[in-house]
């Protein structure tokens, strides 16, 4: 006799919805509670489809580009995790567009994945429609979010905290003697950007808005804010990447200056070549390895027991990676006059 | 009544042989034909299991690494190439082992790859064990391998003329006046390295074997190899990675010299960041948009028909993108007295 759902259930100490999900390959079930149900199955001598006894978890994996290495690295240890776990990772880049990221998200879906992690996608975007990422949520797929938090999303949220991130970088500049700090940002429409331009107005005080340059989280980007924030007067530079970063090296040498006799520059990632450039980039490293290993935990434990995942969010600490691009100040900055002073005080000091 | 094989066969003019193939979901059919045969099996009235009608091609793809950037392009453009048609893109990095190469190579087979693309994989060394590559090409699985050519393997390998980029960065040096150039490699046991170690060697003639340091490809290989083989006597080296010359840029100025006055730098690669060195790179560029359409279209199309994949092998042409590391050879090789004309024969003259 064919065993019911709730004997299987019994066995393995779950609820027939999760017997249910397993026996038909729906997601959302973790892979200790997906073996104990495939194993009181088989014990009370149910058959399994092929395709559900080996089925091996596939999680869909969303990231921009991979120009940045900093793309590259959460692609690579997002990867490592899910291996190690058993799973498979489904990679696609460059959404591009929002209809471009609906139909990737939906191709997941479609082709099994029991779990979708977004690297920087459109939840980042303050306004961006998100209306996909609801319907697979409702839908019952776990979703992770890295770097870019909506209230209407219901998702595992993760992120770098960008606020921590302008701040270790405008300490250690400050130590350095600098007064006149300037932020070079790509989009202004994205979360990370709101938050690490939002942390370095709260870090000036008293009058005039610091000093900020929108351009793109580009070499061209890079050079282009460099140009602008030295010409303002700016003696350091925080920038959003380190790809605009070695772009403001270049822009500053471009000035006639040198960095960092002249000008101090940050990037932002420490992707592995910060350390290659002329001179070695100054970085906020993001705890890369660690915030992928909270996402896919996420979206493999995600769905347990339930349709719906839960909405959890997430800020991990940034950490400074200090190297050449950064140094003392030049002399008029370390031994301000008094006039000086003041206008230090409407900038960042 | 059920329509039979062989009528759907006949409407959508392939053999029998493919038609169950499409209708049992297995790999090695291409995407046209397999809408075909759907198409008519629905027209027909036969009912197909949901799994085979929506089934989407899934292609497991491997790749080194992707701190290297130029394995991060790899991915990312036959991603591309696969969306395009529609397939999805199962990525896994670091093999490390062979052990490891071996379970990621099945585990794809498992989750239901329909072809497997290896970039620099185990089938690049001379002597390492394949025997699961050969098991998948046995069991119909359509793979295509870059950059690596194996006689035992039934797979479509495409790979970039090592021979031709060892030419064109050669005649580039000679052309600005270099006689002493030296090699830069990884491990020699690797296809590419020996194939650009026979061309260096071949360029030489009469006499002494010309300088190859064997580091590897990593920034501080690079550098290594750079003090050995300006230490040497060489005032151009040929780097195996983009990697390994910004390691040589800095090797050269930790010996107080200049790039490209004193020693010219040449790349290979020409990733995404050779612009962005100082000097940027001369490299060597593969041809990676067109070399990953040909190993997608390889493995979607490769296994028609029948069963065993079908051999082939392409080579393709790489170019010279020519940046600021590479000048004018210093006084003294330019024009050469006697002695040192005769020393030059010896080298690569």
């Amino acid at each position: 006799m064919k065993p019911r759902l709730i004997d299987i259930a019994r066995r393995a100490d779950v609820s027939e919805a999760t017997v249910s999900r397993v026996l038909n390959a729906r997601p959302g079930v973790n892979e200790a509670t997906r073996s104990a149900v495939l194993e009181a199955a088989r014990a009370l001598g149910r058959e399994l489809p092929a395709a559900v006894a080996v089925r091996e978890a596939l999680v869909g994996v969303l990231v921009p580009d991979v120009e940045n290495p900093v793309f590259a690295q959460w692609a690579e240890r997002i990867e490592a995790e899910l291996f190690q776990r058993g799973a498979a990772m489904l990679l696609a880049v460059r959404p591009r567009s929002l209809e471009r990221e609906r139909e990737i998200l939906e191709r997941f879906a479609r082709v099994g994945a029991q779990g979708i992690i977004v690297v920087s996608g459109h939840h980042a975007q303050e306004t961006a429609d998100v209306s996909h990422y609801r319907e697979l949520s409702a839908l019952g797929m776990p979703l992770a979010l890295v770097n870019g938090v909506r209230a209407d999303i219901d998702a595992a949220f993760v992120s770098t905290d960008d606020a921590r991130a302008v701040a270790v970088a405008v300490a250690h500049l400050r130590e350095l003697g600098h007064v006149r700090l300037g932020l070079a940002m790509g989009d202004e429409r994205t979360w990370p950007v709101r938050e690490k331009v939002h942390a370095f107005e709260r870090l000036a005080h008293r009058g005039a808005a610091p000093p900020v340059a929108y351009t793109d989280f580009t070499y061209a980007g890079g050079y282009q804010a460099a140009v602008e924030l030295v010409g303002r007067g700016c003696t350091a530079i925080l920038c959003g990447s380190d790809v605009m970063a070695a772009g403001a090296l270049e822009g500053v040498r471009g000035l006639g200056l040198e960095v960092p006799r002249d000008v101090s520059v940050v990037g932002y990632d420490d992707s592995q070549w910060a350390a290659m450039t002329s001179p070695p980039l100054t970085s906020v490293r993001q705890r890369v390895p660690q915030m992928a290993r909270a996402v896919v935990r996420a979206v493999l434990e995600g769905g347990e027991g339930s349709r719906r995942p839960r909405r959890t969010e997430a800020v991990m600490a940034p950490e400074l990676i200090v190297r050449g691009s950064t140094a003392a100040a030049p002399a008029l900055d370390v031994f301000p006059a008094p006039t000086r002073a003041g206008a230090a005080d409407t900038m960042v000091g």
